[in-house]
């Protein structure tokens, strides 16, 4: 019988023209990185449950891989009348890298400076329903910067992604940015309860696919007094920076915007541009401040966001610890730029030398070590009689040279 | 209340200099495996339990991680009566990248040439007892080739191996090589019964590490019939390739040996030996021709492993595929280079500029940058009032050249 040789559902395997490119756009981004002082660390995939499950994860706490006990544990476990999940379960996969981060800077912060440029980039695991573009194990590509509460962290971060995204050759995007707290003296100024501010979050969070109409459609149906919609969405509509203190927001949030803007407009001269967006929501339960995401133009979507989150490491080192996240869309990156078609600068050609299985193997050896101490990349492999279709499927793993090793040293270059 | 920090049992986070060394080995390793024409790719962490749990994975098979159904299906098997383990569960993570490559070739093998040369560096998983230098989540580093039925393959592995642990500056290295069916022919000339056949592997494969007089002991101990075992260790004692064609050992597998020790003895000026050695056994119940393994003389331990497992992509295509793999072991090599407090290479100067708060952040952006075009990794942080702790931190991160941002321009250059 044969067995099923798919990948799990939701993940994929990876062949060598994708893994080149994967390569290429990961080190391309952590050079990026690297150069701006962040330095790569790793943290292990699997995190004690409780960890996952006590964690601001959100929606994503439904959407977590967990592991079975094992042995005597596993065992007492099965034995329970009434049996519940989590206590079949010890340990679960990580949906993302800002937690195990926070547990990491928690645990060796003795090993770490007072302010700490970290990179990560590794694979994170969600049971999401498996569709277009959405995957159970993809790859996450963070830079978080810890213990420094200014707003240098967010222009650190924000200017070190540009180089990043540049680098990888995207132009015309927008960089959006707001905090999180202003939408809550607005939302309190018009007179709004508290208890709707989470509603209306959502909704505005959809305002670039659904339109300003929309946002209003959708905020009469969740049973919101029509005049403080068209209230909030008057004042929405055309909100730039200098109407803020209007609204009762506090001076430092305001300079602080200010500052963000008018540092990243001045330092790039490399087609971006950035700009205050009061719709600028961010699903994530923990930021506290500052959030912003990367934009592009052309084609509509996000390539990067990330925010600060004050509170989170806090948690676990009972003393409050700043920090700002930035994360790159890999997957999406990787997607994009494989339908463009990518080339992955090539250095080295790459031979293949076909021998005759009559020839010294000891001389073909010495003959691919001349060639690879050229700096050519170099395989041997045996000559099959099919020797046309053999050169044509080399071609395709990416082979530009070909020749035969016949009759000791008589070497025909054929291509 | 503070909540556990500490990485998973078994488990490491992974701090910013050790990542440095890691990145060096991969890379290191990487990079002479793809100047012999190997092709990177990359398969999930998690694989389907069915797939895992009918695989020949030995012991590790009990030392699997697995993963709890989700939803409708978990609820399905939690109401069943005397519930067992494995209706539990529908996924488990890797314990190998020997088992997924198969599937992965059998998946993919319309996309891939006749002879495949891959590349695998990645996380694996097996539930160990935790103890020093054992790890639950852990690093392997292989080489295979699929598809190619002669000594070509071993000889490539080989000879690849040496320049990559060559590179990683190892020497005095021994190549042991043996072939599984040999001893067999031997045990059958000697008469002893097919089913002690497993237990004389087992004590065997201890003999670097017990001796012969060890062996003896121990296989008098599984009621083994002294004649026969004397007779045996009289014979492998002195066992050489010349000897093999009296006990019936095909021609075939000895002259495919002879010619990989005298290919690798010729190829190599690197400080390294191969030698037949009888009793290197290797554990994986897969392997079915010859078993190879590097050692190194200085610290008496072995860096790579691998052997010929034509048996197994087998059973995922349908049709017999020839297949050879070779593993460094990658966690090994990292603690010895770690010990020998092995210095990466550095190219590029480390600066850190501390500003003055008061400082326009977008000249010190501005000073960054002219350092970052000329090569220098540079990193901006706010001057802190311990500013010779904060250098002393920095300087452990690496940094090595340290200014101060002071008066617009004015730099002094501290360091």
């Amino acid at each position: 019988m044969k067995i099923k040789t798919d990948s799990v559902k939701g993940t994929f395997d990876i062949l060598p023209k994708d893994m080149e490119l994967r390569n290429w756009i990961k080190n391309t981004i952590i050079n990026a990185y690297t150069n701006n002082g962040f330095n790569q660390i790793e943290t292990p995939s699997i995190e004690n449950l409780d960890l996952l499950t006590k964690s601001e994860g959100g929606e994503n706490l439904s959407l977590l891989f967990k592991i079975l006990k094992r042995g005597g544990k596993l065992q007492k476990a099965l034995g329970k009348e009434n049996l519940e999940e989590n206590e079949l379960c010890d340990l679960g996969l990580r949906y993302d890298l800002t937690l195990p981060l926070s547990r990491f800077y928690a645990n060796n912060s003795n090993y770490l400076p007072k302010v700490f440029k970290s990179i990560q980039v590794g694979w994170v695991w969600r049971a999401e329903r498996p569709q277009k573009n959405r995957f159970r194990q993809f790859t996450q590509c963070d830079i978080d910067i810890i213990g420094e509460d200014t707003e240098i962290a967010e222009i650190d971060l924000i200017t070190t992604t540009i180089e990043a995204l540049s680098n990888l050759n995207f132009d015309n995007l927008t960089i959006k940015i707001n905090d999180r707290r202003i939408l809550k003296n607005i939302v309190k100024f018009i007179g709004f309860d508290d208890s709707e501010f989470m509603g209306i979050c959502i909704t505005l969070d959809k305002r670039d696919k659904i339109g300003w109409e929309g946002v209003r459609k959708e905020l009469l149906n969740k049973k919101i007094e029509e005049d403080k919609i068209n209230q909030l969405i008057d004042i929405l509509e055309k909100l730039t920076i200098d109407d803020l203190s209007k609204y009762k927001v506090d001076d430092e949030i305001i300079n602080s915007l200010r500052n963000v803007i008018n540092v990243v407009n001045n330092y790039s001269d490399k087609g971006f541009n950035i700009e205050f967006d009061i719709t600028l929501i961010r699903g994530m339960g923990y930021y506290t401040g500052q959030v912003f995401e990367i934009v592009s133009n052309d084609i509509n979507c996000s390539l990067a966001g990330g925010g600060r989150y004050d509170e989170m490491i806090g948690r676990f080192t009972n003393r409050k610890v700043p920090a700002v996240g930035f994360s790159i869309g890999f997957e999406r990156i990787f997607n994009l730029l494989k339908e463009r078609n990518n080339k992955t600068p090539k250095n080295n050609e790459k031979i293949a030398i076909l021998f005759n299985e009559k020839e010294s193997i000891i001389s073909v050896l010495k003959y691919a070590e001349e060639l690879k101490e050229k700096g050519n990349i170099v395989s041997i492999f045996r000559k099959q009689k099919k020797t046309k279709r053999q050169i044509d499927q080399l071609k395709e793993q990416g082979f530009d040279s070909f020749c035969i090793y016949e009759n000791s040293k008589n070497l025909s270059n054929i291509e």
